[in-house]
């Protein structure tokens, strides 16, 4: 039986991709998507969805906009990363579908609370503000959850400052919220996804495909390949968010380490990191794990899959 | 007209005071009750809410459970001063209502969404949970809302610490939040509710009521007699969350200062404090205003005008 | 028998003051001063020590450099409060003395280490950052000291911030120092010195004297009275470290309270703030004091008596 | 020419091995030894410095005591590591020399501001205290220092926390100073000393050496071993200290990368902890490196060979 996700995103290039390859494998049932502001505006990002899934040949998929900016601190897009619309690259569809009635926490809550006990899993790949929203909203989802898989932080590895990850950084209390409920949760984070480079080879299969899909992801690449290299040095994009939909498509996509991970709030120059404690032994209550190695053969043959199946 | 007010509390013997002057007094419209976790857990002070409400004579007033703990710390209750009912020291009636349908922070964003913009109040005397679950799921309340009026905080004041009081302190993430925001917010904090002291007076006067709803508040005030001379060394009890219903009723009985308020989150000795700067001048655009001094027999006729009226 | 002290200090125009207070009141035996960067650079405050001395005919008394810049934070000189010179306003004398020999810190541990015990008061009116290092290097200053009394810090005001005083604000981790050793402080601070206005009345006593101290002091009080007005709002400037040398000529001069004080050194507003505890009931083992109210008439007596002493 | 040293340590059974490799070694030139309170008290580690010296047969080389206690934070020695004395697991030699005159910090700034310029490298191998309080005693050493290369922090390791390492974590306002300093600073942290284990091959040419300085030696491994067992889960114990000296003796014994290194000061979570930047660029003006991979068989033989040379 397919797995049943809720994709809390913030699309974003990456965002974007992650939209396709969980509305193209078979393996995941995309019950709806919520967007939370992050890489660019709540309004942006939602629009940017609502797109996505059309290119995804699946406008039916209900989208559900959620929170514009973070609990505590003040927000910041990441239009460095993403350009000014938060998929600069494509020329993004028309629009036909519209935005789902429902604020997504109510749609997170809504969906955990009516489905069986433990089907619906949550992967959240933008800030976690709609996640911490829900869960401090209503309390129970915790134990209904079937896990959550996110993409963010990072145990040796920042982006945003030397040890944070963007996601985490811009919302650190409500990772510190999502990190610390008694449910599993799984971390994907930079460690992992600067794995997952967009190369050369990747593009020339995608090339390969010749399908509108294909063309959208390469339009997104492409953008996101200068961006990482002008502002990071990389040569190839890493492709953060679909590892977390791949991990739950095949979770021997990738090795994970069980670890207690805690949230930095005051640090002056670690606040936001997502500190994992790698000293045995691990306490048995613990919950939280971490995404080590990725197989990028396996990876990305997903993501490949799933374009093709999307046309 | 009178003014159309939420009050957001945690039932709690000054929370009783404080609904009982709200339910009595004509010049205030209770749109509705909403509770928070705080000075006893959420189920207990939600049951206490519909108790005193009954007490109060307006069981019909409906009453909304919102959040049990704090946005981001650990929570803890004020048993040592609210005792293990949160209402010690009488006899609750029978609850013959029940809780209302819908969560307080839904219940908060609809009242103030679909009444005429700047008519409703908030009016939050226990941790400022709900409140700030509200403006994060639905930013449109700031321009909506007329003014919150808070008890919690003290510009000189601490009692939890030596600078931090329970409500701020208890979840101070939410408090800075719902300070930042761009509303006029009035904070009724230690300083001025320590003046406002349940004295041998005022119990004389109640005594002289001879009503069910005096002799309620005077098994209150008994408890709380004992709890703050015992805990924290006052000859009479403070009972601060009446101050600021008071204040909308009358805002002759206190004083005010427009100053820049502001929630500490990080201090080691300061965490939850609410750092109010006197220095001249203020900002133009300076929102928040703190309470200095009180008329305690103006306010303490208030309170004794609802108890009569209550019968 | 005269007080022996150590005046720490950085003239400064009240350094000054408390400098030619100190030397012309006959119940103080100065038997050193030591520098320390604050008000301005350590070479500034250095050279500004042996001026005023020269002025208040004392150029026999030693001045020992100490640190320039605090423990751990970047340091800042005040030159909106004390102009380039660190005494903007008089033309100083010309410098015939010379810097001792022998850090500032040396000359503490010395001089407390070689004397009778509890023989030696430290006054520091500056950044506490000599005292600090001193303590640490040699601990057994501790108990061989008789109290320190020192400007800085505030219960209830601040300058630098809303809660932060200059002296404690520019190296806080050195007022933690201080104020957590086992020996007496008392904090003489802007609640206090707040109330030590150099007004029309002052200005008028000193002119009247006809001296060439009291022409130096008009001259301090003239460019203090116009950065006070400018910088903070003030009619008559605040003439801050001389208060802590009255104190020790006359305890009369002010009253105090004895109540746990503690510096506060990872808030994001409260950063450098001394947070008192008024709550009851004190600790038996608490060492610290804070100055409440000052006798305005008795203070400017001893500032004036000493400025005709020292013609 | 031999490099000249002042080795800074709280021996400690890694210290301990550090002293006989710097005294052993003919590249070093040890010309003193300081203390400071850290894996015991100051008068503990200061008693097994001079004990040690004895074993390497140097005891005319001089031991100057220096601070017994962090700068701001409260002290703890590391007894489970290192046992009640600071050196359990060896009979001391009785001690025959005795503790140098002058504090550990003007040793530190007298020696270097007597020499040559950029001929003296500081090497602490415990809590920085008594470095932070010469450099802020005497500043002008920064500049007259050839290099710090101290023992303490990790970039990716922690042992106190899940990121903090012990020398750094028990002084941090301490470490940040150092680091923060414009002299060039060559952090050899956990992620580098955790390779230098002390495994039965060790052991086994040590016992070969059969000499005395050999036992004592293999008696400090031996009870290093069962601490490190017992509370970190090691197999073979890592042995810290020597690994700063080994790198000055030969700088090709390890790896090191030039990035930024600062200390973390008010985490939660993360106070202690050494935030190394590996984001590219490295700024012109870094003068911060860490230690990354070690020459295992290298860094023994050195060890053995200084072993062999003391007798």
């Amino acid at each position: 039986m397919a797995r049943k996700i809720i994709l809390d995103c913030d699309p974003g290039h990456d965002d974007a991709v992650a939209l396709i390859l969980a509305a193209g494998n078979p393996e995941i049932d995309l019950v709806g998507v919520t967007t939370v502001g992050g890489n660019q505006t709540l309004e942006k990002v939602t629009r940017n969805a609502l797109a996505v899934l059309r290119v995804a040949g699946h406008p039916e998929i209900p989208v559900h906009a959620g929170c514009g900016r973070p609990l505590v601190r003040e927000g910041a897009v990441a239009a460095h990363v993403h350009g000014e619309s938060g998929l600069d690259g494509v020329e993004l569809p028309e629009i036909t579908g519209e935005v789902a009635d429902g604020h997504a926490v109510d749609f997170i809550i809504d969906t955990v609370m009516s489905a069986e006990p433990k089907t619906i899993t949550l992967v959240p790949v933008g800030p976690l503000t709609n996640i911490a929203l829900a869960v401090r909203k209503e309390p129970r989802i915790v134990e209904r959850v079937r896990e959550v898989v996110l993409m963010g932080g990072g145990y040796r590895t920042g982006n945003c400052t030397a040890v944070a990850e963007f996601n985490v950084h811009t919302d650190p209390e409500a990772a510190h919220i999502v990190f610390n409920e008694d449910w599993p949760v799984t971390m994907v984070g930079l460690d992992l996804t600067h794995q997952a480079l967009a190369t050369a080879d990747v593009e020339e299969e995608l090339r390969a495909l010749d399908s509108d899909a294909a063309r959208f992801l390469l339009g997104l690449f492409g953008f996101f390949r200068r961006a990482y290299r002008d502002n990071q040095g990389f040569d190839d994009p890493p492709v953060h968010d679909p590892c977390a939909v791949a991990y739950l498509i095949d979770p021997g996509v990738m090795t994970t380490r069980t670890v207690p991970v805690d949230v930095e709030l005051n640090g002056s120059l670690t606040a936001g990191m997502t500190v994992a404690d790698f000293r045995a032994p691990v306490p048995e209550s613990c919950s939280t794990r971490v995404a080590v190695e990725l197989d990028h053969r396996r990876f990305w043959d997903l993501v490949i899959a799933a374009v093709a199946a999307v046309g």
